[in-house]
C-alpha cells in the first residue's frame, strides 16, 4: 500500500512510518520540523536524543533495507502539499502534521492563530489535494477524544441517534472542546465530514485519548531509531510527564483535585489503531469515527500509580496538588465508548505498574537530559479571574 | 452605548451603523472593503451605486448630525484589531466582517482557505481583543441557518437536550454545515462557545436565514446613503437574484427542484434583530444561540412570488430549473424553531407579492447596472461526478 504520513517526524508519526514500512508498505513522509522549534522555543527538549529526520531514515534503511521517502515542507503551504499527493499517489494519508497542543493553544493569541491556522488550513490543503489527484484514497486524521469535552451523558463515537418531537435523525455527537487547540480538532472535524458528504472522499477520524509510552517495536530495534518523547508542561502528556517526574525526583504536578477522567492508550496501539483503520478503510463517501483508546482512568490514578511504581524501583516520590491551571471540572460523569477499533482486532496493552516501571527504566537512560524548569505548569488557560463552572 | 461594527462597509453592516448612528448610540465600524474586491473579482458589481465609505459617513453626517468612527483594516490583522478595540472601548461588538458567500468559498481550494482563515482566524481575534480590552463586551456575532443543514428532526435554537442511556443533557445542536463557508460558521460558534464556557465573555451568535431586501428606514433617506446589493450567482441571495432576473429579462435561476426550504428575513428585521439581541445582552459567561428568520420558504415558492409579482408589473417572467450546482437535498424535512427573537419583541415584516414589487421598483431604478453575465450558477459545489445523497 502507498501510505503517505503527514507529520512523520514526530512522536507518534516517526513510529507510525516504521511500522507501516516494517509491513512492507511503501511509505513516504512529510515534516517541516516546526515541533522540534516549538517544544525548542518553550525552554524543553526531547528527552531521548533524537537525531535528524534524515539520519533516522538512513538508519532505517541499515536496519530493515526499507527506504522512507521524505518531503520536507508545510501542510499550510497548499502548492506543496498539492505537489507531494500529486507525486506519491497515496492510498492512504495518515495525517499527524499538526500542532498537538492544548496548553499551547491557550497562551497567547498569536499561538492560538498559530494553532487553529495551522491545524485547520492544513487539514483544509489535504482535504483539496485528494479531491483533485486521488478521489479514492483514505484519509486517516487523528483527532482527540478532547473535542468531546465533559458531557453529562455517554459519548458515542462520532454520532449519536437522537430522538426529538417524535422524529428521528443520526448526527454528529455534539462537541465541548477543551481548548482552542481541541476547537481545531472540531473544526477539522467539521470540514472533513463536510468533504466526505459533497465529495464523496473517504474518512477515518480517529478520535484519540492520551498517549503514553516511550517504545514501539521498531523504534527499539536500535538507539537510532528512537522516538521523540516530551515531559514539558506544554507538550508532555500526562503519564509521560509524571514518569519523567518520578525519576528526576520533582513533585507529580496534579492539577487540581485529579479527578479529571480521561481515556488513555500506549502507544504501542496507537500503531495498531492506525494500522486496523488503514486496512479495513472506510467506504466512498462516509466520515468514520472510532474512539481510540483502551482504558480511562482519572489524573490523580495515575499520579497514584507512578507513586507506586517509582517506589517500588526506590524512588521517593511525592504527589502534589497545584492549582488547576486549566478551566475544567476536577470532578464529572464521564464514559465514552470505544468498541469499533476492538471489533476491527485491536488487542489493547493494558496500563499496570510493570509497564510504568518499564518507562521509568527507558527514562533513566535519558534522565540528564531532563529540564527542570519546563515542568510546572505556567500556562492559564484563563489569565483573569478564575471561572466558575 | 458604544458600539463597534466590524465589517461597517457591507449590505447589512452599514444600515446597521446607520440604525445604531439614529437611535444615538456612539458608532465604530471597520472595514477594510475586501467584500468590494471580491465581488469585483468575480466580474460583478452592486446594482446600487454606493458611494465610498467615507463618502458615505459625510452624508451622513449631513443627514442625521451624527458622528460615526471609522478605521480601515482587517480583522485578520489582530494587532489592529486589538488596537480598535482597545481605543473605542466598545460594550457591544456587532461582527459582520466576514466572507459571507457559499459559492466562493466552494470556487476554489484558494478561495476556500481565504474564507476560512479570514473568518476563523479575524474571530478569533476579536475574541482574545474582547478578553483583553472589554471581558464585560457583549459580542453579537452573525452566524447562519446554513450551519444547521438539513436534519430530520425539528432544528432548535443553538442546543438540544438529548437523553441517552438513561442520562440527559444540554449540548449544542449538531451541526451539518452546508459549504465550507458554513463550515467556516460551525468553527467561529465552537470557538465563541469556548470563549464563553472558558474565559467568561458573553455572546450572541444570530445564526441568520437567507436576507432580502434592499432599504431600510435609514438608507432611504438619502440616495447617497444606500447599501450595496448583489445579485451575481456568488454574492446575491436568493430573493435579491430573483427580483433582479425578473426586472432584467433573465430566468428566474431556480437550482434542480427548486424544493429547498430555508429561512427567511428581510433585511429590515436583521436590524430589529442584531438591535434586540445589543439592548438585551447575553449573560456573562453565556453564548446565546437565537436564530434569526422570520419565514420558511421553498426556492420554487419564491420563484413563483416573483413570477407573480413581476408579471403583475407588466414584466414577463420566466422559471428555469439548472442542474443543482451545490450538492445539497431538493426535497427535505425542514422545520426551525425562532421563538427567542420574537420573545425579545421582533415584529417581523413579512414577504408578499407587494414587497416583492417593492423591491422590483427599487431595482427598475438601477437595473443598467446589471451584469447579466454574473447570473447564471457557474460554481459548482463538486467538479467531480455528482454526489448521490
Amino acid at each position: 500500500m502507498r501510505v503517505l504520513i503527514l507529520g512523520g517526524d514526530g512522536y507518534l508519526g516517526w513510529p507510525t512510518a516504521l511500522r507501516f514500512s516494517a509491513r512492507g508498505h511503501e511509505v513516504t513522509v512529510v515534516d517541516n520540523f516546526v515541533r522540534r522549534r516549538w517544544v525548542d522555543g518553550v525552554g524543553s527538549d526531547s528527552l531521548t536524543p533524537i537525531g535528524g529526520l534524515a539520519e533516522r531514515i538512513d538508519a532505517w534503511r541499515e536496519v530493515s533495507g526499507n527506504e522512507i521517502r521524505c518531503f520536507v515542507g508545510s501542510v499550510e503551504d497548499g502548492e506543496f502539499l498539492d505537489g507531494v499527493v500529486a507525486e506519491t499517489q497515496p492510498e492512504v494519508v495518515i495525517h499527524y502534521g499538526q500542532q498537538a497542543s492544548a496548553p499551547y493553544s491557550m497562551a497567547s493569541r498569536e499561538k492560538a492563530v498559530e494553532t487553529q491556522h495551522g491545524n485547520v488550513i492544513g487539514n483544509l490543503n489535504l482535504l483539496f489535494a485528494i479531491r483533485d489527484h486521488v478521489p479514492e484514497c483514505h484519509l486517516v486524521k487523528l483527532g482527540t477524544m478532547g473535542e468531546y469535552g465533559q458531557p453529562e451523558i455517554d459519548i458515542e463515537e462520532g454520532y449519536i441517534e437522537i430522538e426529538h418531537k417524535g422524529r428521528r435523525d443520526t448526527l454528529p455527537f455534539p462537541k465541548l472542546p477543551a481548548s482552542l487547540y481541541h476547537c481545531s480538532k472540531v473544526h477539522d472535524s467539521t470540514n472533513i465530514h463536510f468533504a466526505c458528504r459533497t465529495w464523496g472522499l473517504r474518512a477515518t477520524d480517529l478520535n484519540q485519548g492520551v498517549v503514553y509510552g516511550i517504545e514501539t517495536d521498531e523504534t527499539a530495534d536500535d538507539e537510532r531509531l528512537i522516538t521523540r518523547f516530551d515531559y514539558d508542561e506544554i507538550f508532555g502528556t500526562v503519564l509521560n510527564r509524571f514518569c519523567v517526574q518520578a525519576v528526576i525526583g520533582h513533585p507529580l504536578t496534579v492539577y487540581g483535585t485529579g479527578g479529571q477522567t480521561r481515556g488513555f492508550l500506549n502507544i504501542r496501539d496507537t500503531l495498531q489503531c492506525v494500522e486496523l483503520a488503514a486496512l479495513n478503510p472506510a467506504e466512498a463517501g462516509e466520515f468514520r469515527v472510532f474512539n481510540q483508546f483502551t482504558e480511562q482512568f482519572s489524573v490523580l490514578e495515575l499520579a497514584q500509580l507512578v507513586k507506586h511504581a517509582g517506589e517500588h524501583l526506590g524512588y521517593s516520590v511525592e504527589i502534589q496538588h497545584y492549582d488547576n491551571p486549566r478551566v475544567e471540572k476536577e470532578e464529572h460523569y464521564y464514559n465514552a465508548i470505544h468498541t469499533k477499533l476492538l471489533d476491527l482486532g485491536l488487542e489493547p496493552t493494558l496500563l499496570g505498574e510493570e509497564l510504568v516501571e518499564s518507562m521509568i527504566h527507558a527514562i533513566e537512560r535519558h534522565k540528564d537530559r531532563a529540564i527542570e524548569t519546563a515542568i510546572d505548569p505556567h500556562t492559564r488557560w484563563n489569565p483573569g479571574e478564575p471561572v466558575q463552572l
